[in-house]
């Protein structure tokens, strides 16, 4: 191994998204899965030889989020703001900070607004992750068509390597297309 | 994270295979990127959370080895072996046990005859790691017609996450189909 390598952490920027379930105003499964394999099989207990950076995109502007620029670091992050900013994607951030904070992992977490697979390509290109970890409802060829696949996109045109987390056929919901 | 799991080393498998460079008998050039990048970037010191298991896959059967069915886990596992064994894939497992026994970190390693697409989901399905690591020499469309990619046929159908990492553009011979 390399002589000064170790001293810098490997950044791994994980890819997560909300729920499409209604009434479930969560993590996707999917986002979930990609993370805690995260955790479980390369971080391990070696909390301080990896950085995680997560990265949410938001699809619409609904919500009204306005604060594109901020990233998180820490649970505390989360607290100063008022309520108007309180919205989905924000909730999504907290929840994952809050779970490396707890775990001891350093970690950023930021939105952006856009297409979710040029949004990605764009933010390995500004960050340069040392990997990208992506979930996916592990779909089936005919399924696909129709939902589209942002992991496929990112495997392909990524300027980092991409590990994709396939969702386990027990935690998939009613409608696969669900996630 | 949860309790159990810190005991048991996450299992990668590494797929390797040998220089297409006449006179140049050793691993490819993507084959020892593919692991560099995985000691540097997922073991780092962290040398006994991990195993390495490398698959060799032999397209012909041209050197006549017939002792398909051994495991070489430790440097002293090729000493034993007669000359007419010595051939150029066994060389290529002894680079990278030898290389990982320097380090510390414990591996497998074992040939096996057949089409090296069909062979590595073989035994993926058989042995169930956590994940797979293949080289890549990340060529563009127009070249990948003409020398076939294993890689992107692992990442759509091995029964585990797959991570490509793509040589170095730096590192590309004269020719780039060249590995």
């Amino acid at each position: 191994m390399e002589g000064g390598a170790e001293s810098v952490a490997t950044r791994i920027m994980v890819g997560v998204n909300e729920s499409t379930i209604k009434g479930y105003p969560h993590a996707s499964i999917s986002s979930k899965g990609a993370f805690e394999w995260t955790l479980k099989k390369i971080v391990r207990s070696n909390t301080s030889s990896f950085k995680l950076l997560f990265l949410h995109v938001q699809v619409t502007d609904e919500d009204g989020f306005d604060d594109m620029d901020s990233i998180y670091a820490s649970p505390d992050d989360f607290k100063t703001m008022n309520r108007r900013n309180k919205i989905r994607g924000l909730h999504l951030l907290e929840y994952f900070v809050h779970r490396c904070h707890e775990i001891g992992v350093p970690c950023e977490a930021w939105i952006k607004k856009g297409d979710p697979k040029e949004v990605i390509l764009h933010e390995v290109k500004r960050v340069q992750p040392d990997f990208l970890v992506v979930g996916s409802r592990g779909l089936g060829p005919f399924q696909k068509v129709f939902v589209g696949t942002v992991s496929e996109f990112c495997v392909k045109h990524a300027d980092c390597p991409v590990i994709t987390i396939k969702r386990k056929p027990g935690e998939a919901p009613q409608d696969p297309a669900d996630d």
